[in-house]
C-alpha cells in the first residue's frame, strides 16, 4: 500500500486560489450552506439539541462561536461538537454517495466556529468549506467502500480531515501548521456505523468538527505531530481498512464535491428517485391515486432489503417503503415534510389501497440510483418515467425545491429570510448569517 | 469473531463493590497515582505543556478542575485533555506490558476531573482508577498485538474505555448510562502509534482522558447509543485489528494491573532489566567503572533492534544504548535523572571507554523483560546476575525507589511532600492532592 501521495494533494487543494475554485462547486457548496441552515434550525428542538446545549453550557467558556438553538456564544470547539450533532440530528442534510459520506455536517460547523473566531466572510466560509468538502471526498473515496464496510462512518473519518482542512483555511495556517494539524487530525479522527439509529451517529459529526477546532487550536500554536499521519507509515489510511491500495484516487481534476446530493425527502435516500419520477409522471400525466390502476417500479436489487417495507408500522418504516412512499405522492402528502411520517399514516386505509396498486422489481440493469416506472391508468393507458439521482444537477431547478424543503421544515417565513441572506454572502460576516441558527 | 462477551465483563468490573477489590491491586494503584502526580509535575514545564495551558485558556469556561501547572481551574474536560498530555510528555510514566500500555496518563487525568466535580476523595479515585486500569488492561490484552501492529496506540484505544469506567464510576453512572458512555467511547476512542517521536503521542494520553470525561458528560444527560459498541457488530474491537477471535482474556479473575510496572528509569523501558541487573551486581561485589574488565550482555534478540545503539551520538539515543547506559551506572551517573540524558554523555571519553568493555548477545531463551549478565574484574573474579521485570515486585521495595525517582525529577521536598500526602488518601478531597500538581 502507497499512500504518500495523499497528503501532498490534499494540501495542494487546501491552497488553491479562490480563483481557481470551480464556479459550479462553489454554487453548489452555497447551496449545500443554506441546506445545512435549514436542517440545523430543524433538528433544534430535538432532544439531543437539548443535551448537547446543556452539556456545553456546563463547561461554559468564552462567547466566540454561535450554537443552534441558542443566543449564548461559546469557544469554537464546543459549538463545532453541537452543531455539528444537530445538524445532523434529523438526518436530513446532504450526502456524496461515491464517498460515502455527508459532508456539510462534518464541516460546515467546523468552518462556522473558526470564520466567526476569525471574523471571515460568508462568502470566505463556502470557499474553506469546498477546500475542505473536496478533501473529504478525496480521502473518503480512496478510503471507499471497504472502510465502510468494515464499520467506518466516512462522514466523522473522513469528514475531520475535511473539517480541517476548511478551518485551517480560515485561520490562515500554512503549510507545516497544516501539515501538524492534519497530523493531529489522523490520531483524533474516529467514528463507527454501529451506531446508526441513536444519537452516536449525529454525534459522530459533531466529532468531526470539534477534532478539527482542536487539531488546528494546537497546531496553530506549535504543537508537533508525525510528519505524514495521513499516508505515511501506520498512518491513519493505511491503519483504517482503506478499499484502494494507492492515493490515486485524490489526483482527479475536477471538483468531486459537485457531486453531492441534497435529501428533497424526509426518507431514505435509496427512494428518492423513485419519489422524483413519479412525481414528474403526475405532473406530465396528471396521474392522481384515484387514476392510478397499477404502477411497476424497477431498482437495483440491493434496495429491496432497504426500503422495500410492504406494511410498514410505524412511521420511521414508512420511511423505507416503496410502495407506501408512492402512494403518499399520490395522494398529495408532502414527502419533504418530516411531520408526514407520523405512525398514524400506516392506518391510512386509502393510503393502504393506494400502495397495494404497487409492485417493486430488482433489475441489475438498473443504475444503483435510478428508478424505472411504468404505471397504467384505469382507462388503459400506459406512463413511464425514469429518473437517476446521479445525472448532473440543475443548480437553478435545484434552489428553489431546496427553499420549498426549506419551508415544510421550518415555515416559509424563515426558509425565505435565509435564502434572501444567501444573496449576499460576500457583503456579511460569517456571524451575522449564523444568526439564523440562533432562534 | 465474537466479542458480545467483553462488554458485559466490563460492566462487572466497574460495578466491583470496594470491598471485593484486590488489595495488592489497590496498593498498585496507589502507587501509580503517585508516580502519576511525580512525572506530571516533571513535564509541567515542557513545550507541549505552555500550548496544551495556552490552547485551553482560550476557551476558558467553569473554574471546576485543576491542570497541571497552572493555580487557574478550567471544565473537567480541558482539564483531562492537559492533564493527559502533560503527564505523558517525558515518557516515563507506568506501563503494563500485557496489554502493550500506559494505564495512568489516560485514566488518572479522567477520573481526577470527575472526581474533583463531584468533590469525591482521593481514596474513592484511587479505587475508581483501578475499575478503569482494569478494564484498559482486558480489553488492551483483547486488542493484542495485531492491534499495535496495525498501527494503534492502545494507551488511546484501549485506554479511553478504562478512563470511561473510571470517570463513570466516580460520577456514579449506572448501569444503562454506562452501557451509553461506552457505546459513546467506542465511536470516540482514537490515537495511532505513528505519532511516536512527536508530541502526538502525549496527546493520544489527553485524547483518552478527554473523551471519557465527553462521553460520561453526555451520557449522564441521556444521549443514547449503540446497544455493544464495545464488541457488538462492528463494535470497536472487531473493527480494529484485534490479536483475539473473542473476549475470553477479559474473564480473569485475577486482578492484571498488578502487573503494571514503573519507570525506574529515564530511557527505554527495554534497558530497564539490564540496569536493575547491573546495580545488584554493583552492590553484591563493589564492582565499578575501574574494576570491570568487561561484561556480557544476554538478552532477547527482539532488543538487539530497539535499544543496542553501539555509538550513540545524542541523549536520546543513548536512551536506546545497553552500553552507555550500562557505563553510566557503573560511573554512577543517575539513569533516573532526565537530565542526565544530555548529548554531551556522547562525548564523554570515560563513559565511552567503559561502553567498549561491554558486549550484547542475543539469545531466544532469555525472557521479553529478562536479562543475564556476566561480568569479570580486572582480579580476574566472574560475576553474574539476573533480572526479570515481569517477576512479581515487593511494593514496600518499590515504593522508596518511586520516592527516589520522585526525587531525581521534582527535587528531594516535593518528593516528600506528596509521598507524605499518600498517606491519608481517604481523608482528602481529591482535589486537595491535586493542588501538588498546580506549582
Amino acid at each position: 500500500m502507497s499512500f504518500e501521495d495523499l497528503l501532498p494533494q490534499v494540501l495542494d487543494l487546501a491552497y488553491v486560489e479562490d480563483a481557481a475554485l470551480d464556479d459550479t462547486a462553489l454554487e453548489t457548496a452555497k447551496l449545500s450552506f443554506y441546506d445545512w441552515l435549514v436542517v440545523s434550525c430543524a433538528g433544534s428542538a430535538q432532544p439531543l439539541a437539548h443535551i448537547m446545549r446543556d452539556f456545553i453550557a456546563a463547561d461554559g467558556g468564552a462567547a466566540t462561536a454561535t450554537v443552534t438553538g441558542t443566543m449564548q456564544k461559546y469557544p469554537p470547539r464546543a459549538a463545532a461538537l453541537a452543531n455539528g450533532t444537530i445538524s445532523h440530528a434529523l438526518d436530513y442534510d446532504d450526502t456524496h454517495f461515491s464517498y460515502v459520506g455527508h459532508p456539510s455536517v462534518a464541516i460546515f460547523p467546523a468552518a462556522l466556529a473558526a470564520a466567526e473566531e476569525r471574523g471571515a466572510s460568508a462568502a470566505d466560509l463556502c470557499a474553506a468549506f469546498l477546500r475542505g468538502a473536496e478533501a473529504s471526498c478525496r480521502i473518503g473515496m480512496v478510503l471507499g467502500r471497504r472502510h465502510y464496510d468494515a464499520g467506518f462512518h466516512q462522514t466523522a473519518t473522513s469528514g475531520c480531515f475535511g473539517a480541517t482542512v476548511a478551518a485551517a483555511h480560515l485561520y490562515g495556517l500554512d503549510r507545516p501548521t497544516l501539515t501538524a494539524a492534519l497530523g493531529l487530525a489522523s490520531t483524533r479522527a474516529s467514528g463507527l456505523k454501529s451506531q446508526f439509529g441513536t444519537m452516536g451517529k449525529p454525534y459522530n459529526a459533531g466529532i468531526a468538527a470539534a477534532n478539527a477546532i482542536e487539531v488546528c487550536g494546537l497546531a496553530r500554536r506549535g504543537f508537533t505531530s508525525a510528519e505524514d499521519g495521513l499516508g505515511g507509515p501506520q498512518g491513519f489510511v493505511p491503519s483504517h481498512h482503506p478499499q484502494h491500495s494507492d492515493a490515486a484516487l485524490a489526483s482527479q481534476n475536477k471538483f468531486l464535491f459537485t457531486d453531492v446530493r441534497h435529501k428533497l425527502h424526509a426518507c431514505c435516500h435509496g427512494t428518492h428517485a423513485m419519489i422524483e419520477a413519479l412525481r414528474n409522471m403526475k405532473v406530465a400525466h396528471g396521474l392522481t391515486a384515484a387514476t392510478l390502476a397499477g404502477l411497476t417500479m424497477q431498482v437495483n436489487p440491493r434496495w429491496l432489503k432497504v426500503c422495500d417495507i410492504k406494511t410498514p408500522r410505524t412511521g420511521l418504516e414508512v420511511k423505507f417503503s416503496y410502495a407506501f412512499l408512492a402512494a403518499m405522492v399520490l395522494h398529495d402528502i408532502d414527502t419533504a415534510a418530516y411531520q408526514s411520517y407520523d405512525d398514524a399514516v400506516c392506518d391510512d386505509a386509502n393510503l393502504a389501497a393506494t400502495a397495494r396498486k404497487i409492485q417493486v422489481i430488482g433489475d441489475e440493469t438498473i443504475n444503483d440510483g435510478a428508478v424505472a416506472l411504468v404505471g397504467e391508468t384505469v382507462s388503459g393507458s400506459q406512463l413511464t418515467s425514469e429518473f437517476d439521482l446521479m445525472a448532473p444537477i440543475d443548480l437553478a431547478a435545484l434552489a428553489p425545491r431546496l427553499v420549498a424543503k426549506a419551508s415544510a421544515l421550518i415555515g416559509a417565513a424563515k426558509a425565505e429570510k435565509i435564502w434572501e441572506s444567501m444573496t449576499s454572502l460576500d457583503r456579511v460576516k460569517a456571524a451575522e448569517i449564523a444568526q439564523h441558527l440562533q432562534s
